[in-house]
């Protein structure tokens, strides 16, 4: 089956989309609010979701592995936090004051999490890492960032660097004057980063790193890379942030650094923290975080300004994001066991399937996080964003477009997929034999 | 009556408050997480927020003039509102993916306000005008961001300068990197503005303003001052950018842009747009916007890359964006006379009565928006924030913690206030009172 089918069948099952698509193109360039969301021929148009089920205008129902860009742990809409936030929304959205729920949610987080220490909540992950990198300027009082080569964190100048290939150029125009201090290191590759951080050592402020690259690929770290940084940074006096954005609450209810024994100054949570609402906070050792402290300063220049902004620590946000981490703890054997339990499976059986076929593919992952990448002769193995700028993005594609359009699976075409609490073997089970089908087909 | 007693009375009533307080100083630096929210002694903490009533944790109800950071125009869960947010959280707050309500929502906008040619939903204020900038420096590949003395258009590192007295030194540290191609102007002094303006066209990217200086004190422009900025910026191809967050929707359902007469490249809307959920959105010219389009762009140098981010266009800040528009649309003639009438009933009888008592006060404001400036012989008008920053501060901050503690009346200390339609003329007078009562017990 060609490509021109799966259209045919995709456009015949999403007229409605393609109406609303051809609107949207009124208002926003490109018809989307994030750039990530558009693929090709227009991407389908949501109107409810619930469990691991998005519904779209068409009356299609998706099984959904985007998962609200990998925050949506519990599913869509999980009956305990809808419930909870059913009741606020009568109550209040935006106190614009100090209240009680945000205490009870940073309280949770320590619990979690002792290494949040002191804490700032903000509205955007974006945000999180952006006071994260002025908190680490503030105190080493340098310049430089060290990123990742493909590291993501969010459209925050400070960081909007090395994100797409090729890496050594600009992400766009307008970004010159903030990308001035930016340097990046390839992952996985402890040789080559030490390199470049030795040659920037004496003005580096920090180096910030995704414990799993996200948005590259779901890449994992090799034994000893993230330690390696840390070692680095803590010899150095330079500030090591995670970025926990995606991986907090994700691989374990303690963070990924409790899982790869960690010990950052900052990190960053967001996604999953906030329930399904907007969150960023940026976390960490309290000797770092009280330099954001306003309060009996009289001269500002002895404090680092941090958000904040209006909607931080809204009560929408607060009450979704303690249910949701409540529900966790209190289930996390059973949320954890299961989630891990099919993303291992998820990734063992797509793999098999491939191999079966003969069909040269690496699938990355870690617990409850996956994603597939195709292999050709410039590639072997997926160890760094290089990796899989040389994978056959073109074959991912139209994977992921014929399990949207005949399968009604989604994932975001080429981003990684997430497994939710509401997920079953069921699911996992049709992903396969979607996956098979489509191989059968020839449309690889 | 003295500042102690007002706190004896004060921390009587919130002593659940200020154990809330207490606990919170062990999660975030200050017990805070927006600088602007602590007040000495210590802020109260709210439980509940409905209509134009804060409820705290010591059964204590406030009559609230701060709305969110003015944001909520028809108050706390106006039941339009609720009523829609109650039946979308059980359906999906994170599809993470285009979605039909975006599009209702930016089609609602551009007919209200048809210079909204073009946008993109990012989540906050400070989202917004960051990406403004950086269309700005994207499309005249130019570095310089003018911005006005006291102006303020949120934490983001592209704009955070020249907040705050003294306005020549660093909003704090961690800043410098970004901080180096920003320049200061003084609002409503056209001939200063353009000295240095003349000085640094050649690199001059963009223009910022508010139309009304909000977080500095409320300040109204002055004949031509805008005019004479948005002038000067047509003429030599700099990008004209009004941050309209505070005011869009809320001066006018067509934004000020339009009581102004001004033609701005880019604006940014937030607050009232996202009916009290996260919101922040960058909107104006087609062939400025389309820039950002990633469609079919082959080069990443060819396009300017904004967020976005993962809760951009969510579907629960849609409906509440939606509904709040729908309702100020059905509602318009009511809603803009009852909420500027009272606005102006305020400020005249305000001013009444600080001049019956020989107490020298300046009000500033125009429709629902309101601040007190007590002057002195340093400064006699307020036209700028330099003017503000002369005022008797720690008289406008007993006379609001005398409000708050005394009469339970909630203005943050400092800071303008706002009517919602929520408000009526009973509580207009009852601030009235308040204030005589104020000024006979010799509090200022």
């Amino acid at each position: 089956m060609h490509n021109d089918n799966l259209n045919r069948i995709y456009k015949k099952n999403t007229k409605h989309s393609n109406l609303f698509y051809k609107k949207s193109l009124q208002f926003f360039p490109g018809g989307i609010s994030h750039n990530i969301r558009f693929f090709t021929p227009y991407p389908f148009f949501v109107k409810r979701a619930l469990g691991r089920y998005l519904f779209d205008v068409d009356g299609n129902t998706y099984t959904d592995y985007w998962m609200g860009h990998w925050a949506l742990i519990l599913g869509h809409s999980p009956k305990n936090v809808s419930l909870a936030l059913s009741k606020q929304v009568k109550n209040g959205t935006l106190y614009g004051t100090v209240n009680t729920v945000s205490v009870e949610l940073a309280e949770t987080i320590q619990k979690l999490m002792p290494k949040a220490e002191k804490m700032r909540f903000a509205t955007t992950g974006s945000e999180a890492t952006m006071y994260a990198v002025r908190l680490a300027r503030a105190v080493t009082k340098k310049k430089i960032v060290v990123k990742i080569i493909g590291g993501w964190h969010g459209f925050n100048s400070s960081l909007l660097a090395s994100v797409n290939h090729p890496f050594d150029i600009s992400e766009g125009l307008g970004l010159d004057v903030d990308n001035k201090y930016i340097q990046s290191i390839p992952f996985n590759d402890l040789h080559e980063s030490f390199q470049i951080l030795n040659k920037i050592r004496d003005d580096l402020a920090c180096i910030i790193v995704e414990p799993i690259l996200g948005g590259a690929g779901c890449i994992t770290p090799n034994n000893d890379y993230l330690q390696g940084l840390q070692e680095f940074a803590k010899k150095n006096n330079i500030i090591f942030i995670l970025d926990e954005i995606v991986t907090g609450f994700r691989l374990s209810i303690h963070g990924a650094h409790k899982m790869f024994k960690l010990d950052p100054d900052l990190f960053t949570l967001g996604k999953i923290a906030g329930g399904g609402l907007p969150i960023g906070i940026v976390c960490g050792k309290s000797e770092i975080l009280s330099i954001s402290n306003p309060i009996d300063k009289n001269n500002k220049n002895l404090i680092c300004s941090i958000g904040g902004g209006t909607f931080s620590s809204n009560p929408v946000t607060m009450i979704a994001g303690l249910k949701t981490l409540e529900f966790l703890q209190t289930n996390k054997k059973m949320v954890y066991s299961k989630i891990n339990e099919l993303g291992a499976y998820t990734r063992i059986e797509l793999q098999k399937i491939f191999d079966e076929n003969n069909i040269d593919v690496k699938i990355t992952g870690i617990g409850s996080l996956f994603n597939i990448h195709f292999l050709n002769n410039n590639v072997r193995e997926i160890n760094n964003s290089n990796d899989v700028a040389l994978t056959d993005k073109e074959k991912l594609r139209k994977y992921h477009f014929a399990l949207i359009s005949k399968y009604k699976i989604f994932f975001l075409p080429l981003k990684m997929g997430a497994i939710s609490y509401q997920h079953s073997k069921a699911d996992i089970d049709k992903l396969l034999t979607s996956t098979r089908s489509i191989i059968e087909s020839k449309i690889l």
